[in-house]
């Protein structure tokens, strides 16, 4: 069943006409207060909706004060929205009623589908079967529903039906928990943030988390959308959002539940052992300039700094922060949390300091942080202090401010306010204010400076981690790429086509198999040769050849790696299958005896394929090029510090595949051995250009196999000094298990 | 001038009488509310407190309704505490008078002392002497002063003297930060914690943050002592407060803030770059048992895990989590938080199950974490909800529990607690109540939950932070020696004897000079030796005999590292001063003669003392250790993987140096590299107790040549397989520029 997209806009079949019904009919309403039909009914009069509501339950005439009808069909006028409270069984018949009285949007709060086996799955199948006929579009079943808060809607039961109430604003939460997700609006609220849409998707057998957020991007009510996922079908349709997001302005919030691996991902290679969940989410949300939540404090301090500050034309370089206030301890933990945030402390202008020094009095400070010295606006007034921020504000190499207001009372901080709201027009870059006066012990402050659009926290670390927040999204969208320079696929993908001149496209790439195997070092080499990827010079003898003493060297050239072969054993090292470093001569001929000796002492059931003799690369840097196959995100390309203790070296960072070479370049800057590549400690620069273009290769070729590739290890690849090139020493691949799961 | 000790307990002299006042005499105080000498007055009155209160100036006959007095000299009655508030220098004179009438204790909150230079010293020197010839002790100058929230008593301006006020309690702070200090107490204070004594400390002149933390650990009536301290004169000091704290049970929780260095560390060695300071004193707390706080939040957060849970018997071992909640989000969400904190998930037994199983409906989860589904307590009650939380406390494998309360309706958040406290007698393990109902719409639950010592936080990464934190302290508080096991100097350090059998006491180093110089490789492995660290066989080759080509290798064997010997090279590497893997004979000539070349044509003014030949470790793993002087901490021992790319590996940990063997070892566990050393893919397991060994010795003389010993860097020390030893193949050892300063 394929799933029709939302509408943008306010035309029929919209999110945002869907989510306005004119009449709601509650199947399932009750005079139980703990059933779900009760809360809706409930909080649709308490909330004092306007359009027309319509209980149903055949056991009641009258419910609160309104007429009951025994079944949908006996519902007098035109029902936009039904909102379905009946055990699951009883549900494909409340749908083909609804199918019947053209209802538009069913929310089916009922559990007992797909959650809870097959029986249920096959009710959920046929309820949808139901809705896609009539053209009825479904969110849940098994979900609290959701709400509207400019429009009095409510069809939900739960947290989201109940007391407190949100008020409406800008902010639309999607979350497929609604316990926790609802959690972070309540958060928000307590802030004094307002909502327009709260949907919880449930089972999502129809709509879901990313068609929603994409609807709600096109919404003109919504200017920041904040989701809380765990399941995610397909990751890259949420990068494609991500995008969209960015390119307008609208920030997207997520927070990424079930990131960490119950027990280590069974990995046959480095590569897979070296990336976490976690990780792969992190880049993906960078790609993608997704704004990534990991505490409950995170969802109303960063809207606040966005709705404030997103708009700032300054904002694509604010990574340079000024701070002002009376307390030196709370200008020293801004600035420890400033740098684990990577946000840097401006260096003011020689002009600067003179204009704030003459301010303050002797012992105060007036470079960066300005210490204003304690009680400082009480005896020099707020002209002198409101006179020190215009001159911080006026150095071009600050981007954001950050006032403290530690431990000022109730009254100084409305003083303090009121001396902000009158120089609000002065006011042009990012101020952020710290205070440690409670929200209730200040209110009138705090709404005063939410007026004129300066967040107030209640931690100088949280000042820190919402500008850090704020200055990455802004980098992120000023690195957004002109128009329609990025290709994307009709399924929301970007294309491997993004791949550079000369890279194979996926049609010159050769055939793999998904039959679960892992190649032998011969083959995976063979395939990278086949897509650019350069490999030593090297000859395999074979298992019926090995005792002989043939001159099979040929034109190569010692140092050698000696190597057994066989599908059976991914670390060869791990039983003495390896020998380095062998001269020529009867050296290798001993080597190349005592590793197929190896191999048959210590993996006897391992079929033994033959040796490998490789010319060493004796001038390079070990690196790791890998990929992985990430559940519902596909191929992730991965970079790291290679060698035998790649795991222990701990230097290596990912993208989601595949990757241009801006994108290689910013991996390589990732990473802690990149002085390393530069050249460094007397030692040359290294082919860094090589080291992008494998990745390149390697990125546009995974995406390519992608459902086929599992994971792939080029562990060594020796980078050599600039011009030399970079050569995979060794490599294995592992084709995924049949039947491959589709990307 | 020494610096008298705190009296325990409430001795005369001792912190509870000082803070005790029964009179209290304010010379500055003033009708102006702008005034510190206001600020005060005004607070003792709406405090009520109980004692005499003089205030003095002669402006005034009368200051808020009581009678004012030209000069202490003129006060009627005996006077405990001196709170001073003119200029400074009208200080020393007041001090004169304070001195004249046996004063016990002045808090001079007058700036104008030591922070703005000499002068300012020299009056701070003056006010000292007095002081300690009269017998007073001295709060501040340049200080906030003091609350003692129990007796009612203010000797503070500014936010300590004003609203809201802190409620009486356990908990004692003591900052060294006014303003952001306070703040601690406010976030506190709005979770309802009580204090007993706050403590702004100013300039220390005479009492100091460390003082102070440990006389408050033999107050009776102080549970908990939080600290925000900047600058820190004796940081060993601190840790053996610390360690005092944690034998006595008493939590320590400190921030320190200023732990960002600006600008990297101006280090000559490896170990310099690659240890922060933030490391430094994340290691010192760890070794002394301390609590470190980095956000607002923690310190709520902590005081109230503490408070709850110090004292329950099992949190020894509290590093297992069980669940239980209607909201798989907020599990999922913990579990994720749970697994950055080293807390890990309990794997219920059977029987555990099998109760729980038995309690919920079909779709809830019986395993951890414990889905009950939504609505579970108002479907099937609260005793089955109580039923859960029994079997699962039961279960022997769990340590601690997280009950999660997502987007309960305010009635149902109280309705949870009143089960809860119903069920109370039963909770023998440290429970934690997540619950994002706003405070102010739950009080109730709140309060009841504080009752029965539940602490309730407001996302569960919060509850996985305190449960982390709790279980860190009671880990170290389970690892502590047996009383009396540990040595201490007389100035409170841990003492170098500590050292096992066979390491060389301070008597016995060999005599180093703080001059600012480095050590070349020959002098510094000399000096290795001298202390029982292994170094290579090796030969010098004098500048003078360059070039000729003497039989000097004696009985030495090949390959050979070929490295120059300059005082003024630090990194020989970078210039091309060293060859690595030469054979005997002809090619070795080669190298000393390239190698020496290459130092006259790279560095040409560097002085070439020779060219040293050494065997070379083939069998071993590079590893680097080595010593830093941190200011205010000392020598500090740094251990991480070695070689030319150490900063690039990033695989260090470090301690407050002297290490005893079983502390190396914990060293050694820190390190991503610990499998390597152990033996994985097929190497052999390494020599780890020659490692352990290495770090003892130096560890050792690092304490013993304290405050001459600038860096040193063993780097690489190569460990060999077990039962080969460990051998330091360069060192490089700068000692202190003089003067020393004394550690």
């Amino acid at each position: 069943m394929t799933r029709p997209a939302l509408n943008a806009g306010a035309a029929p079949g919209s999110l945002a006409s869907l989510l306005s019904p004119r009449s709601i009919a509650i199947v399932g309403a009750s005079d139980d207060p703990a059933r779900p039909g009760h809360e809706t009914l409930k909080a649709l009069d308490a909330l004092g909706y306007a359009g027309a509501v319509y209980p149903i339950n055949p056991k009641y005439a009258e419910l609160l004060g309104r007429p009951c009808f025994p079944s949908l069909d006996a519902v007098p006028g035109p029902v936009d929205l039904v909102v379905v409270a009946v055990p699951a069984a009883a549900v494909p018949g409340v749908m083909e009623q609804a199918a019947r009285l053209k209802v538009r949007l069913a929310v089916v709060m009922s559990g007992g589908f797909r959650e809870t086996g097959d029986t249920g799955a096959a009710l959920q199948d046929a309820i949808v079967a139901t809705a896609r006929a009539a053209g009825i579009r479904l969110i849940g079943p098994n979900c609290l529903g959701f709400a509207n808060i400019p429009d009095r809607v409510c069809a939900a039961f739960g947290s989201i039906s109940r007391v407190p109430r949100l008020e409406p604003g800008t902010v639309s939460l999607v979350t497929q928990s609604g316990g926790f997700g609802y959690s972070l609006a309540l958060a928000c609220a307590e802030e004094s943030i307002g909502f327009r849409y709260v949907i919880a998707t449930g089972n999502e057998a129809d709509l879901g988390c990313v068609d929603l957020i994409d609807a709600l991007l096109d919404d003109p009510g919504t200017e920041i959308v904040m989701t809380y996922l765990e399941g995610l079908p397909d990751a890259r349709a949420l990068m494609q959002v991500g995008r969209k997001a960015l390119a307008l302005g609208k920030p997207l919030l997520v927070w990424k539940g079930g990131v960490t691996e119950q027990g280590a991902r069974a990995a046959a290679t480095h590569t897979g052992s070296i990336v976490g969940r976690a990780d792969v989410y992190r880049a993906l949300f960078r790609q993608a300039g997704i704004v990534e939540l990991i505490e409950m404090s995170d969802a109303p301090d960063l809207i606040k700094a966005f709705q404030c500050h997103a708009r700032y034309p300054g904002m694509g370089s604010g990574r340079h922060a000024a701070v002002i206030g009376g307390s030196g301890g709370s200008a020293i933990v801004f600035c420890d949390a400033a740098s684990r945030e990577g946000i840097e402390l401006s260096t003011f202008e020689p002009a600067t300091v003179d204009k704030v020094s003459a301010l303050l009095p002797p012992i105060g400070s007036p470079t960066n942080p300005v210490d204003l010295t304690a009680g400082y606006i009480g005896i020099r007034g707020p002209k002198a202090y409101a006179d020190v921020i215009r001159a911080v504000l006026a150095d071009p190499g600050v981007d954001t401010l950050c006032l403290n207001f530690a431990s000022s009372s109730p009254a100084g901080t409305v003083n303090g306010a009121k001396f902000l709201v009158e120089m609000a027009p002065d006011i042009n870059k990012p101020v952020f204010v710290f205070s440690s006066m409670h929200k209730s012990l200040a209110l009138d402050a705090h709404s005063m400076l939410r007026d004129i659009r300066l967040p107030v926290l209640p931690s100088p670390v949280r000042v820190a981690r919402a500008m850090g927040a704020l200055a990455r999204w802004a980098a992120a969208r000023s690195a957004l790429p002109v128009a329609g320079a990025t290709a994307v696929d009709g399924a929301g993908r970007a294309s491997a086509s993004a791949a550079p001149a000369g890279v194979a496209t996926d049609a010159s790439f050769p055939l793999l198999q998904a039959d679960g195997r892992a190649l032998d070092e011969v083959f995976s080499k063979a395939l990278l040769r086949s897509i650019g990827v350069q490999t030593p010079g090297e000859v395999m003898v074979p298992a019926v050849a090995l005792g002989e003493s043939p001159r099979f060297t040929g034109d190569l050239g010692g140092p050698f790696a000696v190597k057994i072969v066989s599908p059976d054993i991914a670390h060869k090292s791990d039983i003495g299958g390896v020998r380095l470093a062998v001269p020529e001569g009867r050296a290798l001929q001993q080597a190349i005896d005592a590793v197929a000796a190896a191999c048959r002492d210590r993996a006897p059931h391992a079929r033994l394929q033959g040796v490998l003799v490789s010319e060493m690369v004796t001038d390079g840097f070990e690196m790791l090029v890998g990929v992985i196959d990430e559940p519902a995100v596909g191929p992730v390309i991965v970079l790291g510090q290679g060698g035998v203790f790649a795991e222990a070296m701990n230097d290596s960072t990912c993208r989601v595949a595949p990757v241009d070479a801006s994108q290689a370049r910013a991996m390589i800057d990732d990473l802690r051995c990149a002085p390393i590549l530069r050249g460094t400690r007397g030692l040359p620069a290294l082919d860094i250009e090589a080291l992008v273009d494998v990745l390149v290769r390697v990125s546009a070729f995974a995406w390519a196999q992608r459902g086929v590739l599992a994971e792939l290890d080029i562990n060594p690849l020796f980078v050599r000094p600039a011009g030399k090139g970079a050569v995979a020493a060794d490599a294995l691949l592992v084709t995924c298990t049949p039947p491959a799961p589709a990307h």
